[in-house]
């Protein structure tokens, strides 16, 4: 495949479940189970993104970046949007689906409100970036319909790189500001990582299926890689950025 | 016209300007001046819009009351692009544009910041209707490219509806909630008059294209009769709510 070891490339889209349709493959209630929470997961994890990015809009220095931010916003906003509807299709309520990852989303947010645009900046770039790796990743698992509407999502990331010409001039007029948002994203990383791990001791289905399929059994080590090739990622984007993660 | 003394029909389209094309119309300095004050108002106002709406948003009861609250604040956003890309279009920084309008609109929030759910509801319903009262009262101004801007922008309000029954339904579960929110959109419409005329009074070239064109001069009383047609058709809705205004 041509990827190195330090990439944080994903497994390829694999035979059995990543082969069938929706139709087909949610003929195994434990498949439809762990689809349902996925999206029941990314949906309000888009409706709280698009809750915190709005909230920290107010920070903004200038009109243009308020601007940016609110642009970042409103595009979390259409992808809940596009996943609420994806639930609505599927004869799901899109409440009950989200409701069982209120409390560690909302937690996460609650532990990480950023102090100011700095930290407000850096947490948006940080949760476009882990998100668009954990979409990436996820979508291999998937139905080959449930895998084009998370893929979908992901096409339309990557609002936030304007993040990165600020921060850079940021740490550029005094590099102290560099050490003190390192430590700000190594603390958003852990507290991301912290409320994953809960949720995927909670959610049995979603967990296997994050896995590589029921078959197989539930293992642990193999989510444990998943979650090190995103923070791996992380790591190498924060260094991009001048922060020493 | 066929309508009735009552009604907040505006001045249809006239000669002059509103039979002009942008490139000509902007010919004139003062006319020039007047839609950039316009856009830059309204593009600060939808931007404001859209922050307060996503604030109000963690007011909601339900998910589903809180995206539909975010998908308001998502068009509100969409409206600032488009006017911001008209801006940038006709080059003006947008920045520049908004610039004399943050005073007034963060004090109109500042002061109607709603205190509950159904408050926040009021507000973005009636902030919706008055914002398309006033965008079809100004289009007959405008040239034809930038009423064509307004009314495109004007098409795609009316996400509000909602609103209107989650109101009615609270008042009919309590009617007393009926006369709280009563005064509420009173202060709401005190409020936005009197911002509205702090700018009036500041920005001559804005009021004067507002009431008609330069040549006739500036006419206090024609500014005056358009806000009452806007507080006429306020008071009719809110009658239509069940609140008596």
């Amino acid at each position: 495949m041509g990827t190195s070891e330090t990439s944080a490339t994903p497994p390829q889209p694999e035979s059995g479940t990543a082969a069938r349709d929706w139709v087909r493959a949610s003929a195994d209630p434990q498949y439809r189970a762990a689809v349902v929470d996925l999206l029941g997961a990314l949906a309000y994890g888009e409706l709280a993104a698009f809750e915190r990015l709005a909230e920290d809009a107010k920070l903004a220095p200038t009109l243009t970046d308020k601007g940016e931010l609110a642009a970042m916003a409103a595009a979390e906003f259409h992808h809940f949007d596009t996943l609420r509807e994806r639930l609505l299709q599927i004869d799901v309520d899109p409440t009950d689906a989200m409701r069982p990852f209120v409390s560690s989303l909302d937690e996460f947010h609650r532990q990480t409100a950023p102090s100011d645009w700095l930290e407000g900046l850096i947490k948006a770039y940080v949760g476009d970036s882990i998100a668009s790796d954990f979409y990436r990743e996820v979508a291999v698992r998937l139905d080959t319909d449930t895998r084009d509407l998370v893929l979908g999502v992901l096409d339309d990331t990557g609002h936030s790189s304007f993040a990165v010409d600020r921060v850079r001039a940021a740490i550029e007029a005094d590099p102290r500001v560099g050490g003190r948002l390192a430590l700000w994203a190594r603390r958003l990383m852990g507290e991301a990582l912290s409320q994953a791990q809960r949720v995927v001791a909670e959610r049995d289905a979603l967990s296997t299926m994050l896995v590589g399929g029921a078959a197989a059994g539930f293992d642990l080590a193999e989510v444990g890689r998943m979650f090190s090739r995103i923070t791996e990622a992380h790591t190498k984007r924060m260094a991009a950025l001048g922060l020493a993660a």
